[in-house]
Formats: C-alpha cells, sequence, structure tokens
C-alpha cells in the first residue's frame, strides 16, 4: 500500500465518521448544521485525523480506534479556520477552493458555527468511551490535552500572534512561536492523543511529539512556500495573499533556498524520532517524506 | 442570613476562583487574556454559578466543592454573551453598564476571547478531578451535560433561533423554544451539574431540572419585562431596546399582565420542586421568590 492509498483510505473513514457525528441538517435548527457540515464535510486531506490514526497505529494500536477523535480533531480545525476567515481576521473569501464559510452564510452564523464545531468537538471527545475502546482517564486525559492545545498556549493564542504581528517586521522567533502554537499544538495533540489511545508508552508519546513538533513547522515552511512559489489552482486560494497581507513567512524570513533547507531538516527529525516506536511506522514515515513533494 | 448576604458571599468567592483559572494578564499573549478577563471578571450576580453551588447544597453537598463547576459556567455565560454582542450578531455596544468585549478590543479580539473562555471552560472542567471532590465519572457527566447545553441544541441553538426569527411576527411556541436554549439550558445544567456534584439522586436531578426550566423561563419573562419598564441606570443597559430590535418578547406576545402571572406560575413551580429535595433548599426558595423583585 503506498501513502498515497494509505490517506485517501483513511481520510474517507473519517469522513464517514464526521458524516455520522455531525448533526444531521434535517435537525433543527437546520441553518447551523448546514453552515457546520459546508466547512467540516468533504474537503481537505484530513491530515490531523489522519495522523492520529497512524500514530496509534504506531504504537501497536489499530487505527478504527482513533477514528472519533480523529473527526473530533477534524471540527477543531474546520472551526480554527472558520473563525480565522472572518473579515475581522484574516479577511480571506476562499478556503479550499470554496467560498469561505461567512461568504455563504453571513458573518453572524460563521461565527456560530465554528462556536458550534468547537462545543460538538468536546462534546465527541466526552463521548469516546461509549463508542470506542477508550478508557474513561484516557478520555480525561485526552481533554485535558486537546483543551490546552486548542487555547492561548495553542491555536487561539497563534492567531492572537498571528494577528498582532501582522505588517510589523518579521524575526524568526516571532515566526516560530506563531506557528508551533498555530499550527504545531494540533498536530501534537492529534499524533500524542492517536498514540494514548493506542496505549502509548511515555516514551513513545514523547517520540511522537517530537514528530509532531517537527511535522507542524515542515508542513507551515512548505505552506509558505507554496504561498509563494505554487500555483492557485492546485492550492485552492490565492497566492502571495501572505505577501499582501505583510504576514511574516518562513521565506520572508529565511529566504528561499534556507527554508526549503529548514523542512528537510525537520523531515529528517521526524523520520530519527521513528526508531522509538512498538508499532507499524511505515504511513508516518511516509507522511513526513511526502510533505517535500505537496502541492497544495 | 437573606438571599442576599447568600448571593453576595458566593458571588466573591466565585469571582475569586475565576481569577484564580483565567490566565494573569502577565502571561503571553497578553492582550487576549486582558480581554477574557474584561468581560468575565467583576461583573454580574453569578447567578449561574451561584445556583450551581446552591443545587450541591440542595443535595446535602457543600457549596465549596462546585465553585470550579460554576467558575466554568459563568466563562460559557461570557462567552456566550461576548459572541452575542458583535456586530454580525445582536450588535450591542454595552453590556452590564460597561462597554462591550469588541467595543474595547475590536472585533477580531472579541471573537476570539469569546473562543478561548469556551475553550477555557471545558478545560476547567476535565481539570475539576484535580482540584474538586469530583470523581472522574461525575467529570465526564459533566461535560456530556455541558456540552449538549451549550451546542445546537442549547446556547448556540438559541442564538440562532433567535437571530433567525428576529423581525418576523412573534408566536408563543418560538419565543418559549428560543428561550428555553439561549436561557434555559445553561440554567438547567447549572442545578442539574452542581447536584451531581453533591451526590444527588435522579429524583433530585429532576426535580432540579424542573426548579431550572421554570426558573429560566421566568428570569427570561422578566427580563422582558425590565426592557419594557426597568430603568437603564439600573438596568446597566438601553432600555426598549428588544422592540427597537423587533426582537419577540414575552409582554410583545403575551401582554404585561399576562407575562407577569407567566412568570408567577413559573416561579410557583419552582417552589413545588423542591420538596423532593433532601439537603438544605432555602437559598433556592428564596432565590426564585427575589426573581419578581429583580430590577436588574
Amino acid at each position: 500500500m503506498t501513502i498515497h492509498d494509505y490517506l485517501q483510505e483513511w481520510a474517507a473513514e473519517v469522513e464517514k465518521t464526521l458524516d455520522e457525528v455531525l448533526p444531521a441538517t434535517g435537525r433543527q435548527p437546520a441553518s447551523i448544521h448546514e453552515a457546520m457540515r459546508y466547512s467540516c464535510m468533504g474537503g481537505g486531506k484530513r491530515l490531523r485525523a489522519v495522523m492520529a490514526l497512524a500514530a496509534c497505529r504506531a504504537v501497536g494500536g489499530a487505527e478504527r480506534d482513533a477514528l472519533g477523535y480523529g473527526a473530533a480533531l477534524e471540527m477543531l480545525h474546520a472551526y480554527s479556520l472558520i473563525h480565522d476567515d472572518l473579515p475581522a481576521m484574516d479577511d480571506d473569501d476562499y478556503r479550499r477552493g470554496k467560498l469561505a464559510n461567512h461568504k455563504v452564510y453571513g458573518e453572524a452564523m460563521a461565527v456560530l458555527a465554528g462556536d458550534a464545531l468547537l462545543t460538538h468537538a468536546m462534546e465527541q471527545l466526552a463521548a469516546l468511551p461509549e463508542f470506542y475502546p477508550v478508557t474513561l482517564i484516557t478520555a480525561y486525559r485526552l481533554m485535558n490535552e486537546v483543551t490546552r492545545a486548542c487555547g492561548t498556549q495553542g491555536l487561539i493564542g497563534g492567531q492572537v500572534m498571528d494577528l498582532e504581528n501582522t505588517g510589523l517586521p518579521a524575526d524568526a522567533a516571532t515566526l516560530e512561536a506563531i506557528h508551533r502554537r498555530k499550527t504545531g499544538a494540533l498536530f501534537e495533540v492529534s499524533l500524542k492523543g492517536g498514540a494514548m489511545i493506542g496505549g502509548g508508552k511515555n516514551n513513545e508519546l514523547a517520540a511522537l511529539t517530537r514528530y509532531a513538533e517537527n511535522f507542524g513547522l515542515a508542513f507551515q515552511i512548505t505552506d509558505d512556500l507554496l504561498d509563494v512559489v505554487g500555483n492557485q489552482e492546485a492550492l485552492g486560494k490565492e497566492t502571495g495573499a501572505d505577501a499582501r497581507k505583510n504576514k511574516a513567512t518562513y521565506p520572508g524570513v529565511h529566504g528561499l533556498e534556507r527554508s526549503r533547507q529548514m523542512a528537510a531538516d525537520c523531515l529528517d527529525a521526524c523520520q530519527a524520532s521513528l526508531s522509538f516506536l512498538s508499532g507499524e511506522t511505515w504511513p508516518l514515515q511516509q507522511l513526513a517524506a511526502s510533505i517535500l513533494e505537496r502541492d497544495h
């Protein structure tokens, strides 16, 4: 099986799980359920979810056991994108090649759809022991990890720092601090949480946390590189947007060549961390290898 | 001790707990911690929190054991008010006699401060067993109850219905459906959750749920009445705002006299439900009695 097949197969399972756990559009109030599904279904590679599944496998567990957890992570990711795209925030009209949530449903509904996806993700986490082989104590620890990853030291803090530094002279430390929170925190909790569900030992959780830190950084650097050199069609959003918005980027701070090297170094560190794991690691190995080749 | 003293004493304890659990403004990123504290500290009667404490007491527990839970409820309440006040939503400039969050910190920060309070409330719920005599299974059940109360069948759903029905001809059923979600759901989970922490039996939880439903309705009716007949200074916000915004209200649908009678009937139902409880019920009894006399 290639990593492409692995990603496709499990992304489809994540999609199915999301379809099951998101409120049906037939349910009242229908408008918000539509808005939630618009941004949460049928889009993206489900990278955060699939990495949770792969981490579960990498410590000896089964991918399937982390599906509910992966779905919760995708809801959190979708919530953060909806709110980030709002006119008062990054003011983006497009996301994943389609109109941003607020362009379709209006600002009020977009705020509420984000709120609802965040809330529903937490509900999903709290329900894991009912539907998956996840013990109460593990669900409890996951809740701790995830809420911290999403809070002012994680996702939200990263967005705050991003907004506050837009237009300011960029420095390397701030740039990394922003992305460790904005992108890294959710990747970390994906891998660590997936491994917790798989019964990973502490040294395995630590190894996967290192993998996640480096993967997240490499992911962000290639994202920034794509914004400069990618093509709009493959990316599903406008290129050059960061520069127009005066956002600090890796190529902007470090230059193209050095940025590419940094990403490559991160991915080497990813590979090195995998030697500490007791389960099947080829999906994580291939995933890290594929990042440099991504075109969207 | 009068109910006034009881409310004051415990509201002060809730305030102290919030001060302890909210991130310090000295912590980075400082701006979001300031914005969170601006809307969450130093305001309101802490009714949702104090009712959780009183419910804990009413089933034989100690108020103090529900303080962390009460603080989480107040964060959730503050989050919902910040987002409700946004220009795209209810567009309110004032709240509790001071400028709305977005008027002070801007829209982007207000969205993020709301997100952060919601996230932090969940983090706080997940941390209850570490700091309070709350078992893991109770924390887990609380998380289930609270996320449902805050979701599209609760708080968020109520706000969606409110927005969608603004300006439409008001009918009694829609009005009640909105307020059961928008105000009622959080009161219900306050009382039920407080009782769960106090070790309440199922029939006690059911009785407190009835109390909460009726209290929430009476609270909303008097809120609507105050908007018509109250004075702006005592209320801390403009009166007549509902009418200007074409919001459905109880006096608008049922008339002043019938609305007053409905509130009185609800409060009778509150009192009746208290006979099923094994603990000290005078605070809940007095609280229900005091609702009709509120002037803000």
